[in-house]
């Protein structure tokens, strides 16, 4: 059975066939500025070279017939027909308080997507359109929904809440959701079968650092608290995100510089973080070589970026009254030696004791990086939250 | 010699006189409501009853002058003559990073004042009235300012700057500043000194629990990280203040209910919290009360507030990297014994071993509320911010 994971945005949409069997992936791509005038499909098929192609795609629904004809080109290809599409998975960014786990799509499902457009206004329209493209292109082939917030529908409310007047949340569901959870979830089971110990008794803190970043405390293999809140702009200082601040510095700054309340949300979602302290990157990579070169922006930047990690880490481990894992992944978490040793080395007080060696390993697989023995375990668990999707549609649909 | 503190807002001026030979306070007051119709003076000395006077006072310099009036007043007074004040001490709430410690005032001191009242446009102009209207009073007093922000200079870059774009800090001064320094540091020399330890070698997260709140990592004495930020607004649930909350909650709320920039401080400051959640009461005594009496927005109130004490008390050991005393202090966290139980009973992974006998212990002393070899102390250390400046005011004119 193939599986295609669509990630959809306003004007891109990423895409990865899988093959169910042995969770290959046949194919995967993307369509970047769809609606402009110039729109490319990039499409990769491992071992084959890249293929590139520039046309003029105004909306989703050609975008996803583009893609279903170089998934059936007889040249590019790696299948004989559409028909040998069994199902697609969405990821859709928020399901607010609605979905507590992935679900397949009927006219139900739409509806509340829709209706939560408003809590994420950038993303779940964009979704949308993408469940819609291949409803139009593949009618008769079954949809699931991935949420990037469904994991965190376990925290208790005193995780969840705002202190603000309650007519906020029972008004416009303003509270905490968290996101990144496929990825949370799969790399704390992940931890738990590799640690050979049942999840139900660990105390795990997962930190996702890729270019958006958050950690969840995860107790007994539930999310008890996680760094993101209503949005994913709160919590760790990430690529292009500010992460906490004090709320106060919104209104001063939009008085400050009359902005907008859209500029505020640009300035802060997309000019913020790494790339604002370092002035140099928001890739981690390149901050830290600039940093080894001496800069000491970068520097700076590294510093306060690991530093609110390992304050994330002290809070989670109150939260839980303990800690017995911390886990490493995405991109950030799973490839930056430096970013990982200078976040372990300050929580030796947990009884947290790298191991130098260990960390420096570069391994798709998953792996401790700390000393045998060390009381609080610390793992890079690798994650894919691609296949994650492919899965999720792929056990929905099984369970028919 | 006598100095008299003074904490002046915009329509309210708080003072207390003291006898700076045993600390003693000879009397202490308050003008409310200055500049409306019928301003109230209330003036207290020990053993007496309380005075209350209704009159119009219109501004700064006129309560100054009643204050003074009623000092040396023959039936309600203190003084001979208002010659018998040798000192005047003021509250200033932002020092910026202009003021690392207390100063004497002088025509520069002031001029920096006034280039701080953008950072705190309610408090520090009203600050500025009292200091004028003392000089109006008393031209030949020698008068000091005492900053809330002073304490927290020390923190290091990575603590007080934010992940935001440097041209707000280098054109606005966007950072965080923290707030009760003068309490913060009292108390952890006041921990120190109980213990027999050298400061020096201290890793102390100290509570300061008041209608505002405030966590600060002070490590060897000096601040090295602090809960409230560029406003009192970050970091704990206070009384009436959200605290931490996804600054994205900012702009949504503006759009989604039409605030001012105004209405939307005035709802995070004024109207959130314990007051929002419990929707009983600011006021911590009260919702514990309800609580017991099973109310459960009361319970949900302060399983949220004590929640984030404990984690802002592991994300500052894990700043640190180690933790040897927590402190409790001010006026919820010197007088509620529950807080402090649901505080520390979660931190017991840091070696918290709270003893209940001790924690119920109601006393005007600094005491110990952990059992003997608890690994990590808790201490109740009462605050006392009056007679902090009264003394910071007694010193900087006895090195004159």
């Amino acid at each position: 059975m193939n599986v295609l994971v669509i990630n959809a945005g306003s004007s891109s949409l990423k895409y990865q066939l899988y093959n169910m069997v042995d969770e290959s992936v046949l194919a995967k791509g993307r369509v970047e500025r769809i609606g402009m005038d110039s729109s490319i499909l990039t499409h990769e098929v491992e071992g084959k070279p890249e293929v590139r192609e520039v046309s003029e795609i105004l909306e989703h629904t050609t975008a996803v017939r583009k893609v279903l004809d170089m998934l059936t080109n007889r040249r590019f290809g790696v299948l004989k027909s559409i028909n040998d599409i069994q199902a697609v998975g969405h990821r859709i960014v928020h399901g607010g308080e609605s979905f507590k786990q992935s679900v397949l799509i009927d006219a139900d499902v739409k509806l509340e997507i829709k209706k939560l457009f408003d809590l994420a206004p950038l993303h779940n329209p964009a979704h949308m359109m993408g469940i819609l493209a291949v409803e139009a292109n593949l009618p008769d082939v079954p949809q699931a929904v991935v949420f990037d917030t469904a994991f965190h529908q376990t925290m208790p409310k005193s995780s969840y809440l705002y202190a603000i007047p309650m007519v906020l949340y029972n008004k416009h569901k303003i509270r905490r959701y968290g996101f990144h959870g496929t990825s949370h979830d799969y790399v704390s089971k992940q931890a738990a079968q590799f640690l050979g110990k049942p999840i139900e008794e660990l105390k795990i803190v997962s930190c996702h650092i890729g270019n958006g970043a958050s950690c969840t405390a995860i107790l007994g293999g539930k999310s008890f608290d996680t760094s993101m809140g209503m949005t994913p702009l709160e919590g760790l200082m990430m690529g292009t995100r500010s992460g906490d601040l004090d709320p106060a510095i919104v209104p001063y700054t939009i008085g400050k510089e009359d902005l907008t309340l859209n500029e505020v949300n640009s300035m802060l979602n997309k000019h913020s973080g790494l790339m604002a302290i370092s002035g140099i990157s928001s890739d981690m990579r390149e901050v830290v070589q600039a940093m080894e070169e001496g800069n000491e922006s970068a520097r700076l930047a590294f510093e306060m970026y690991t530093y609110r990690i390992r304050k994330y880490i002290g809070a989670y481990a109150a939260a839980m009254n303990g800690l017995d894992v911390i886990l490493f992944t995405a991109g950030v978490g799973e490839n930056s030696a430096p970013l990982r040793k200078k976040v372990c080395e300050g929580l030796t007080f947990l009884g947290v004791e790298l191991d130098e060696e260990r960390n420096q390993v570069r391994s798709d697989e998953t792996r401790r990086i700390t000393r045998d023995g060390s009381k609080v375990e610390a793992l890079v668990v690798p994650t894919n939250e691609e296949l994650l999707i492919a899965r999720d549609t792929y056990s929905l649909l099984k369970a028919e």
